[in-house]
């Protein structure tokens, strides 16, 4: 088989949440919170390769092209609360499946719909679920603000 | 020249609906539905590399990162039509153009847009059309579903 | 470490806009009157890589991966004005960063406004920002409209 693209071989969890004077500055701001603000997050739908390592302390250099399945609000309504989940569900020897949630809710609630979902996703696939990485986060608005999760997949 | 991302060698077209718990999953499970459910789509918008091969039984790694032009539609309105299509013109000697529709209409609906948006695209640059693969789905929404057509590209 | 997805090492800073008979066709015509109709954009968020160079007259191959970041706004509102607005603040010694932007404004207001977000951009990650290089359109639409600036990265 001719080469594609890399497959990653590395993954963490994160999630962030901040404000900014316009939307796409409180995206960028939410991403640095979750430390994956300065790289070109490329997104991707949803499932983390074979054998794929957890590694929270992995480094991204800075303007890397870094595959990342992720989830984010906005919100310009002050006071409203927001939340972002993303989660992993691993298998025992197959690769696993990645799912995002955000909205208008508590981070305990978007924490609970991710583990629904993760759920659903490996009983459509007849597959075995023996763990769960997931990561949330709450913020309420004060002008306007972003929450996110992601998992960035990585080498 | 330094050496840039691969540039896809082979392609199929695609399509699938399914029903889901929630709107992630309905598209988690129209993506398995499309047998693309196990792999990391990366969104292009979308030219079929010159001399790429159609390939209908290609295999995708799971897990891998597969440049992938798609259009979808979510419902969570009970009884409501949904439609998506995704298809390629094709030009003798050089590139093709990848259209993708998607929206409350039948699937043949959907098919005839991408039919005009293809020949508008090939018109427009000056191009002569020899050929078109177009996939369409429908389907009637239960609870919550989505309706998806995609041109994965691989190597 | 194993090899990633290559980084990229060129740029160039592009705006278009255009008609099309419907709105995917709009997109795809102000893709072709910005210069990058013919490649495949996967959409990044945004940063410019360390090092990597200006260059204007940088020819994409057709049906190429080309990483981009990119704001559009597609209306169908005849009369209406619209614009996009796509920009990179540069550091003395670093990367830079990428912002765009997209409304229903004048091309003036949407440069005023990258120019705004990237100075925050920079301010958050306490940089010092030495340039700026923008690109904005505008568009009176006729039928169906889009406008769209983008940073293609290359290698």
């Amino acid at each position: 088989m001719a080469p594609g693209l890399p497959t990653p071989k590395k993954y963490f969890v994160t999630a962030g949440a901040a404000e900014g004077s316009t939307p796409l500055n409180a995206f960028d701001n939410a991403l640095l919170a979750a430390r994956i603000g300065n790289v070109n997050l490329i997104r991707v739908s949803s499932i983390l390769p074979p054998g794929t390592e957890y590694d929270p302390d992995l480094e991204l250099p800075p303007g890397a092209l870094v595959p990342t399945a992720y989830g984010y609000i906005i919100s310009t309504t002050p006071g409203e609360i927001i939340s972002a989940a993303c989660g992993v569900g691993i298998s025992r020897e197959s690769f696993g499946v990645i799912m995002e949630f955000s909205g208008k809710c508590t981070a305990q609630e978007a924490r609970a719909q991710i583990e629904s979902m993760i759920r659903e996703a490996f009983a459509r696939r007849g597959m075995e679920l023996v763990d769960m990485k997931i990561e949330a986060v709450e913020h309420e608005v004060k002008r306007i603000a972003c929450a996110l999760a992601a998992v960035p997949l990585w080498y």
